[in-house]
């Protein structure tokens, strides 16, 4: 199976009839750059013989995100994956081992899995239906947030946050918040409110996402000693002195990591335009399609590695109506994290938007090389199963 | 600096003379396979653009490391590095978060991070002088048992550990045991008695073992359920039936470092012969030099990454001694790990042993393209260091 995701695992076997109709359409194709375009990196890393540890590549890699993000040159640092870059974040952002983490549950497992993983107790807060995102200001206002030692934002699919809210809520309550932004790379990067400043924000360099490396993630921050300490958490707590002052980890992006990353850095202008262009025919040709509604901001003016849309009835029904067409799809948050068994004994509020989502929620194909005929074939199989309800 | 390892960050500065009487001979060369040969690897993930979770790479590497250990086809998983995988694997044998970790606090710092990783709490054990591991059959006389959830042995630099008798030791006492060999690759292979098991053991694929990936490590066991679970907390506790069960992480080697991998395969034993005449070069010419002893077992039989060996006084001093004639040195375990700031606070037991081997021992220099003259130099060096003690 060529295409795969951080959520493979969570796929139902879709259906397929004997004599498929056309040509399947995966619900993921991700596209990284060729190795003609590193292989030159790679032949520097055999001169240097300095395969990690924060070596040259990784450097220049961290240096030249700064710039993308408009950041200070060292507000940019890179780890093995996005989850551990959050639970590093989590520890630098000082956040104790059993206090409350409030996060969505309509996020990846990964985000829950990253609470935990810094010792933290995850309660479940519903989303905003119009944002699918935490709200700063109604958080604010709740009654419990003592003993709260972080709060982690997530930016559903990749869509802009308003970082001034967060701010703003961290300034009234004095919590701690991480923006999980794992889909995020563009509209950190175009959009202005979203852009990185003081509250930390992940953002994945998985393969799945639009910039890969492979495994890979980086946390932004204008703080620089914010940023300096969840390295230091990452590389075994060890600072400049040489003692391990923290009970670190290693979260380590390799040499190599860094080499496809710089390519994804300069081939990213180019992919960037050709998922706009795949977003922009979405948005199109689903405008045609009664009842179907994309998610948040869709394509209005940067791109994601996904795309979502909620329908008028149940998501799982119109995936296995779409799978008789050869349409692959994924509920990508499935009934969010609050329902997975890892998770379901950790507190909640009430969570109606939540499911509401988890229930109507699908993910269409969506990958840079999707043609307008792919993209009309699935609207076209969309509006044929809102005929058949 | 062209050389850098796991613990380069707790270098302390070696003084440089003014003038250099010799080319400098750094502590570690790390040396992986060049871009040219795994090149057809890298566009065969292009075509597949399948780039990470348990891609067809990484399912090929696992089934010869698999072979190459003599393990059943799915006893051997790959991770993203080494802590981590030491933090799934106590996991998956069960240890519950704040229960006791009996370890050795003469070991890197890693270990101690992926026991507090696992939510369990350090107890630090004297090492055997022999061996410099720990004792299993002093451990299971101890009173204190109950409550302790894991022991974790280390392989101290890499040394054959008796794989028996800590069996013995879990079937007597019910415990668990988790041995960490990150720098074991070749002892596991080589070495009998070590050879891997029901008992689970990580051995590190960083860049400054002798089979490196970049970031990477294995977990080996003969038992393929206890394998298979410690891959699923290592994603998102995922299994196959797409619920994740456990609270996982990300653990996941991507399909390029599995790539470099399979490279490091195809070089291994002509790796190997390199090392090992390293190995008994040193043996040779350390042999001239009084009471200068080599780690326990080094070179016999098997190689590892480093060479330490002990010395009649202070490591430190005869460090600076060796640094002012060219030649780097490391204190690769420094004090132990119950001097680190980040472990200080948690229980141990008198440790003679281990503040003897953190006084007087030191690494040398090690690596595999090392000639005879750069071993002798050592040699000569260390000899002249104890005629002006």
């Amino acid at each position: 199976m060529p295409t795969v995701s951080a959520a493979a695992m969570a796929l139902v076997p879709a259906p397929q009839p004997a004599a498929q109709p056309a040509t399947a359409l995966p619900v993921l194709r991700p596209l990284l750059p060729r190795a003609e375009s590193y292989i030159e990196e790679l032949r520097a890393i055999d001169e240097r013989r300095w395969y990690s540890n924060h070596g040259p590549a990784v450097r220049r890699f961290e240096a030249l995100l700064a710039a993308h993000f408009r950041l200070p040159p060292e507000g940019v640092a890179s780890f093995s994956n996005g989850t551990i870059a959050l639970t590093v974040a989590l520890q630098a952002l000082g956040a104790q081992p059993r206090q409350r983490c409030l996060m969505p549950s309509w996020t990846f497992v990964a985000s829950a899995s990253a609470v935990v993983g810094a010792g933290l107790v995850p309660h479940f807060v519903d989303v905003d239906p119009n944002t699918w995102a935490l709200d700063p200001e109604a958080l604010a206002k709740r009654h419990d947030l003592a003993g709260v030692g972080a709060v982690m934002a997530v930016s559903p699919f990749g869509a802009p946050l308003d970082r001034a809210r967060w701010e703003t809520f961290t300034a009234k309550t004095g919590i701690p918040v991480l923006i999980d932004a794992a889909a995020g790379f563009d509209a950190v990067a175009s959009i202005g409110r979203a852009a990185p400043g003081p509250t930390p924000m992940m953002v994945s360099l998985h393969a799945t996402k639009v910039f890969g490396v492979g495994e890979g993630a980086i946390l932004l921050s204008s703080d620089r000693p914010l940023v300096e300490l969840a390295r230091q958490y990452g590389n075994f707590g060890f600072c400049s002195v040489a003692e391990a002052i923290v009970p670190g980890t290693n979260a380590k992006m390799s040499e190599y990591a860094a080499a496809v990353g710089l390519a994804t850095l300069r081939e990213w202008p180019a992919r960037r335009r050709q998922l706009l262009t795949a977003a922009t025919t979405y948005r199109i040709a689903l405008s045609r399609v009664p009842g179907v509604s994309l998610a948040p901001e869709f394509g209005n003016g940067w791109v994601g590695s996904t795309c979502c849309v909620t329908l008028p009835g149940d998501g799982l029904i119109a995936g296995e109506r779409l799978a008789e067409r050869g349409i692959e799809t994924r509920r990508w948050w499935r009934r969010g994290c609050h329902h997975q068994p890892a998770f379901a004994h950790y507190t909640r509020d009430k969570l109606p938007v939540t499911l509401d989502l988890a229930r109507r929620c699908l993910g269409l194909p969506f990958y840079p090389d999707m043609t307008t005929e792919d993209i009309e074939r699935v609207a076209a199989a969309l509006a044929a199963c809102a005929d058949t309800d």
